[in-house]
């Protein structure tokens, strides 16, 4: 069944002990495709240590033996980071076995975690200990700890608390010849020699395999306030986060842009959304405030602000939450775009970022050269403005061939990448670069940037063993 | 006068255009010793390029000759980080006129700085534009933006901002063969490939010489509130700082401890220092609360935490700063706890970080050690509780000999430091490593740790011509 030599298969039965090692090919199957299906691999193996023990003998056996070693986490990955190539030679090793949240400590306020809880499970334990990991990303019910590290996941809570990277005091590691890297240290300051942990949180499992980290936590908020926005466009939306963030930076929580064509499509494809506007807008702000004090200054916030907006003629409507229930159905407006996008037929996703003050050229441009290309498009962008990031989507225009739209998805995704380059944005803003992406980085970050991030790797893994495919172009 | 050969002589000269490099001892001699005075080295030269393009070329010659290169900028190391050795084999390059603050975008809210822009001019030029560069250190006139992400400086505001690591968005530096790493972009999200800018901030010069950088700028206050507050001891200080960062985490600008000995020191030895307080207390913290608002919110805020905190008897006594110039007499009685202690003879100074719930069992055992191995020793800790990082200073007996005295350093030294090492601490939370700690790597770093830096050393320095005899010991 499994290509493993006998005496490696029956040393990493005994690391791994009963019920580690999966070799059966129904049991693996799982594990071998990305859950977007783009990707089909093999494994010599799957692997499930239930601890950083059992997980570095593994991987030295693993050394030894010349075999890759693939870290899997939730298998959430949206570009393949996580999906072993189709020789089979790999062991793919996940990490749900070791899953428990160690510590929560309410003075230093840190979490110890295993690399196998799922965001999900974090945050709940955060909370329930009275405080906020603030993280938030949709596949954080499946998405394991690890693997959000490795990708250093951002999502709708970046803009006040920034990516994972910054969320992250210590970390443990096992390195590719099978070393335990140990910087588990909750410092806030320590200045001793190279940052270890900030290299290898989105190093997307090419340097090693997290096994653990300390977490840094936030006091749970006490008052929160949502509102949705209507805006003229991009320009409009970015002219009230200013109004927001000049104001009062810490209290935005999220600050969200909607396209008016794709909020109409979640209006008019998904049952259970209903705009609460009197009438449709051209763009929309969905902006939520935060703090951990109780009463009602944060309501005067918000409507100082977009009253100020409405006078300055950046806003013309907007409905504040009055129930946790109406702030809930505003973000189900905001979480169903992907869903609704993929209900209007096919479609071209492009995660990219562009600095901040360049969002409303960046969107004007990339919109009208789509339509250009293919009259009828309907181009349909939202995101996380706060933060640069925009998921410029693409949806086939209406009534025509699915299939012929999408044999074309190259030249429309060079068209919105050229011009998201000429702003001096990125081609990732929160995915990673995986498998899929691969291609791209010798032209976006070639010259002496891919050259030290090849020596990095060479250094650390001479043999190429962890994660092979991953972020570099084949040589 | 100089030891390079003629020929690197002239093409240095060439490529740094005139007055750009120095070669008489006169000339050199300042940037040869660090302002503490305890490491004296030699130079064959001291470049001084104006732009990124002649500093690249100066490598480039440098690697091509074999040439060592020391990067140095305010020369305000605190660990001998930017002396060169006595060889005299090294090129001491100098960003000094690379000092452009280049733009300030008000609404990406960013700078671009050039690396030998003093940290205080960058500040001033944010606040000119109505924004806040909120990292603040005492060596600000001097040191340079190069420098300061070279250590990662710390400093008063990493509480609310962090460390210099997490105010910087692009950065450009020049690698040991010369190559320009360009990694200028500013997006707050960027999925790419490894974080080369967060691991040469705090690389200290042995990776690359940075050049250029794009920093993140915050608001500009409207507001601010200052407290001097009597406590009983460390505990209470750490449970004054959690009611403040349990009411309003965001608000708290610096959160600072004074022992009551140091205090004394300052309070007795310091001309223009007087305490506002009506008796003098055990220990003290100096809060500081800031918001991009104006109005009384802020001072309600710091009364009611106050307040609460006298009932609860955490606070003995406060006062509040009823203006400007009140907010600065109680900075001064902060700032000049290094002053008096120096005026109170012969001291050894522990820049240690631990994790914040270990601060009240790490003064308590640490003043309690020193005591018993030096009798009539004056334990004077201050510093940023906020993170966790305590000055633990130790202050020679009244009328002792401080030669006698300062022939134990390392003796006390030690004995600091095992109890930080045992809380899980830092041997340096700010500093740095530099050449005056590389003896602590082995010991402190170790193992996968130290393997790992010195692996990515030896991949981008194969050479190892950048910076050397700085944070890696002799091997």
């Amino acid at each position: 069944m499994t290509s493993l030599p006998p005496a490696l298969l029956a040393s990493l039965e005994k690391a791994l002990g009963p019920g580690g090692l999966l070799t059966d090919a129904s049991d693996m199957a799982p594990f071998l495709t990305d859950w977007r299906s783009l990707f089909h691999g093999k494994a010599c193996a799957v692997a499930r240590p239930a601890s950083t023990e059992a997980c570095a003998e593994a991987v030295r056996l693993c050394a030894e033996h010349n075999v890759p070693v693939v870290p899997q986490g939730g298998n959430t990955s949206m570009v393949g980071g996580a999906t072993p190539d189709e020789t089979g030679h790999a062991l793919v090793i996940i990490t749900s076995r070791m899953n428990k949240v160690r510590e929560i400590d309410p003075i230093d306020n840190t979490m110890v975690v295993e690399a196998g809880v799922t965001l999900k499970a974090a945050q709940d334990a955060a909370t329930a200990a009275g405080l906020m990991l603030p993280l938030s990303i949709s596949s954080e019910g499946s998405a394991e700890i690890g693997g959000v590290l490795a990708t250093n996941a951002g999502g709708n809570n970046t803009v006040r608390y920034g990516n994972a990277r910054e969320l992250v005091l210590g970390l443990e590691a096992v390195l590719p010849d099978g070393q335990v890297l140990d910087v588990m240290r909750r410092l806030r300051k320590d200045n001793t020699g190279y940052a270890l942990r900030q290299l290898f949180i989105g190093s997307e499992g090419t340097l090693g395999l997290i096994t653990t980290a300390i977490l840094q936590l936030q006091p749970k908020p006490k008052s929160i306030e949502a509102a949705l926005c209507a805006v003229a466009d991009a320009k409009g939306a970015l002219a009230l986060f200013s109004a927001f963030r000049n104001t009062e930076p810490s209290a935005i929580q999220a600050f969200e842009f909607m396209s008016g064509l794709s909020m109409n499509l979640v209006n008019t494809l998904i049952p259970d959304a209903s705009l609460p506007l009197s009438e449709p807008a051209p763009a929309y702000v969905l902006v939520e405030l935060a703090s951990p004090r109780e009463g009602g200054a944060l309501r005067d916030l918000m409507e100082e602000v977009l009253g100020k907006a409405f006078e300055d003629g950046l806003v013309s409507d907007a409905v504040l939450a009055e129930s946790e229930t109406q702030r809930l159905a505003f973000w189900k407006l905001r979480e169903e775009h992907a869903e609704a996008q993929k209900r209007a037929g096919a479609s071209v996703k492009n995660d990219v970022s562009v600095p901040l003050s360049t969002i409303p050229t960046f969107i004007d441009r990339a919109t009208a050269a789509c339509e250009k290309l293919i009259p009828g498009i309907r181009v349909a962008p939202f995101g996380h403005i706060g933060d640069g990031n925009i998921h410029f989507n693409l949806v086939q225009p209406e009534g025509a061939d699915g299939k012929a739209f999408l044999a074309r998805d190259h030249e429309m995704m060079d068209t919105v990448a050229n011009i998201v380059r000429e702003l001096g944005g990125s081609f990732s803003a929160e995915h990673g670069v995986g498998q899929l992406k691969t291609y791209m980085m010798p032209g976006w970050r070639g010259g002496a940037e891919l050259d030290m991030m090849r020596r990095i790797k060479g250094a650390v893994d001479p043999e190429g063993i962890m994660n092979p495919g991953k972020i570099f172009p084949a040589a």
